[in-house]
Protein backbone atom coordinates (compact mmCIF):
# COMPACT_ATOMS: atom_id res chain seq x y z
CA UNK A 1 0.00 0.00 0.00
CA UNK A 2 1.59 3.39 -1.06
CA UNK A 3 0.26 6.38 0.63
CA UNK A 4 0.44 9.63 -1.35
CA UNK A 5 -0.17 13.60 -1.12
CA UNK A 6 -1.82 15.41 -3.89
CA UNK A 7 -1.45 18.76 -3.19
CA UNK A 8 -3.70 21.23 -5.73
CA UNK A 9 -3.07 25.12 -5.59
CA UNK A 10 -4.01 27.85 -7.79
CA UNK A 11 -1.54 29.44 -10.00
CA UNK A 12 0.29 32.83 -9.39
CA UNK A 13 -2.03 35.57 -10.98
CA UNK A 14 -5.31 33.71 -10.50
CA UNK A 15 -7.80 35.37 -8.21
CA UNK A 16 -8.50 33.39 -5.10
CA UNK A 17 -11.74 35.35 -3.60
CA UNK A 18 -12.62 32.08 -1.02
CA UNK A 19 -8.81 33.39 0.28
CA UNK A 20 -9.66 36.66 0.51
CA UNK A 21 -13.14 35.90 2.08
CA UNK A 22 -10.91 34.29 4.56
CA UNK A 23 -8.28 37.31 4.92
CA UNK A 24 -11.45 39.70 5.90
CA UNK A 25 -12.70 36.75 8.53
CA UNK A 26 -9.10 36.75 9.97
CA UNK A 27 -8.87 40.49 10.20
CA UNK A 28 -12.36 40.68 11.55
CA UNK A 29 -10.85 38.46 14.26
CA UNK A 30 -8.20 40.48 15.27
CA UNK A 31 -5.70 38.84 13.32
CA UNK A 32 -2.91 41.94 12.33
CA UNK A 33 -0.22 41.55 10.01
CA UNK A 34 -2.17 38.63 7.60
CA UNK A 35 -0.58 39.74 4.13
CA UNK A 36 -2.32 37.25 1.84
CA UNK A 37 -4.15 33.89 2.11
CA UNK A 38 -4.57 31.57 -0.69
CA UNK A 39 -7.39 28.06 -0.47
CA UNK A 40 -5.98 25.14 -1.94
CA UNK A 41 -7.08 21.12 -1.83
CA UNK A 42 -5.00 18.55 -0.47
CA UNK A 43 -6.37 14.71 -1.19
CA UNK A 44 -4.76 11.54 0.59
CA UNK A 45 -4.67 8.85 -1.87
CA UNK A 46 -3.99 5.35 -0.96
CA UNK A 47 -2.48 3.11 -3.92
CA UNK A 48 -2.48 -0.61 -3.78
CA UNK A 49 0.68 -2.54 -4.69
CA UNK A 50 4.78 -1.21 -3.56
CA UNK A 51 5.40 0.05 -7.28
CA UNK A 52 6.44 3.67 -6.51
CA UNK A 53 7.00 4.40 -10.35
CA UNK A 54 3.89 3.15 -11.63
CA UNK A 55 2.30 4.63 -8.58
CA UNK A 56 3.75 8.11 -9.38
CA UNK A 57 2.51 7.92 -12.94
CA UNK A 58 -0.78 7.03 -12.02
CA UNK A 59 -0.99 9.82 -9.84
CA UNK A 60 0.24 11.72 -12.39
CA UNK A 61 -2.74 11.07 -14.61
CA UNK A 62 -5.27 11.16 -12.13
CA UNK A 63 -4.14 14.65 -11.54
CA UNK A 64 -4.03 15.69 -15.20
CA UNK A 65 -7.64 13.91 -15.78
CA UNK A 66 -9.71 14.76 -12.82
CA UNK A 67 -8.09 16.38 -9.82
CA UNK A 68 -6.77 19.43 -10.95
CA UNK A 69 -7.56 22.22 -13.47
CA UNK A 70 -4.16 22.63 -15.13
CA UNK A 71 -5.20 25.75 -16.76
CA UNK A 72 -6.17 27.45 -13.02
CA UNK A 73 -4.19 25.13 -10.94
CA UNK A 74 -1.07 23.71 -10.01
CA UNK A 75 -0.29 20.57 -8.24
CA UNK A 76 2.60 18.47 -6.59
CA UNK A 77 2.62 14.89 -5.36
CA UNK A 78 3.86 13.94 -2.29
CA UNK A 79 5.03 10.19 -1.55
CA UNK A 80 6.60 9.61 2.10
CA UNK B 1 7.59 38.06 5.41
CA UNK B 2 6.86 34.33 6.67
CA UNK B 3 5.14 32.05 4.57
CA UNK B 4 3.60 28.96 6.18
CA UNK B 5 1.47 26.30 4.73
CA UNK B 6 -1.87 25.26 6.99
CA UNK B 7 -3.20 21.89 5.81
CA UNK B 8 -6.54 20.67 7.59
CA UNK B 9 -7.75 17.45 7.07
CA UNK B 10 -10.50 15.13 8.59
CA UNK B 11 -10.38 12.99 11.58
CA UNK B 12 -9.83 9.19 11.16
CA UNK B 13 -13.18 7.61 11.16
CA UNK B 14 -14.95 11.05 10.01
CA UNK B 15 -17.01 9.87 6.68
CA UNK B 16 -15.57 11.89 3.61
CA UNK B 17 -18.37 11.69 0.91
CA UNK B 18 -16.57 14.12 -1.11
CA UNK B 19 -13.46 11.73 -0.97
CA UNK B 20 -15.70 8.60 -1.56
CA UNK B 21 -16.65 10.10 -4.96
CA UNK B 22 -13.71 10.89 -6.09
CA UNK B 23 -12.65 7.13 -5.46
CA UNK B 24 -15.72 6.56 -7.75
CA UNK B 25 -14.38 8.91 -10.06
CA UNK B 26 -10.97 7.11 -10.46
CA UNK B 27 -12.65 4.26 -10.84
CA UNK B 28 -14.99 4.93 -14.09
CA UNK B 29 -11.76 6.57 -15.33
CA UNK B 30 -9.91 3.26 -15.30
CA UNK B 31 -7.59 3.70 -12.44
CA UNK B 32 -7.36 0.36 -10.82
CA UNK B 33 -6.44 0.19 -7.72
CA UNK B 34 -7.37 3.07 -6.15
CA UNK B 35 -7.46 2.04 -2.42
CA UNK B 36 -9.24 5.11 -0.29
CA UNK B 37 -9.13 8.80 -0.91
CA UNK B 38 -9.68 11.45 1.46
CA UNK B 39 -10.16 15.23 0.65
CA UNK B 40 -8.77 17.63 2.56
CA UNK B 41 -8.06 21.56 2.56
CA UNK B 42 -4.57 23.56 2.26
CA UNK B 43 -4.10 27.32 3.17
CA UNK B 44 -0.92 29.40 2.46
CA UNK B 45 -0.96 32.26 4.94
CA UNK B 46 1.72 35.01 4.59
CA UNK B 47 2.77 36.44 8.00
CA UNK B 48 3.99 40.24 8.11
CA UNK B 49 7.30 40.44 10.42
CA UNK B 50 10.08 37.87 11.15
CA UNK B 51 8.86 36.39 14.26
CA UNK B 52 8.77 32.87 13.64
CA UNK B 53 7.29 32.05 17.40
CA UNK B 54 4.61 34.59 17.40
CA UNK B 55 3.66 33.98 13.73
CA UNK B 56 3.37 30.01 15.10
CA UNK B 57 1.38 31.25 17.85
CA UNK B 58 -1.36 33.43 15.66
CA UNK B 59 -1.30 30.27 13.05
CA UNK B 60 -2.56 27.81 15.83
CA UNK B 61 -4.86 30.35 16.85
CA UNK B 62 -6.11 31.08 13.52
CA UNK B 63 -7.26 27.11 13.20
CA UNK B 64 -8.77 27.04 16.18
CA UNK B 65 -10.72 29.60 15.77
CA UNK B 66 -11.18 29.51 12.05
CA UNK B 67 -9.66 27.88 9.76
CA UNK B 68 -10.11 24.11 11.12
CA UNK B 69 -13.04 22.76 13.14
CA UNK B 70 -11.48 20.82 15.38
CA UNK B 71 -14.44 18.21 16.38
CA UNK B 72 -13.99 16.38 13.46
CA UNK B 73 -10.21 17.96 11.95
CA UNK B 74 -6.94 17.93 12.69
CA UNK B 75 -4.73 20.91 11.25
CA UNK B 76 -0.94 20.90 10.49
CA UNK B 77 0.99 23.98 10.44
CA UNK B 78 4.38 24.36 8.17
CA UNK B 79 6.62 27.12 8.57
CA UNK B 80 9.56 26.11 5.53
Amino acid sequence: MIKARITVTLKNGVLDPQGKAIEGALGALGFDGVGSVRQGKVFDVEIQGTDRAGAEADLKAMCEKLLANTVIENYSIAIP
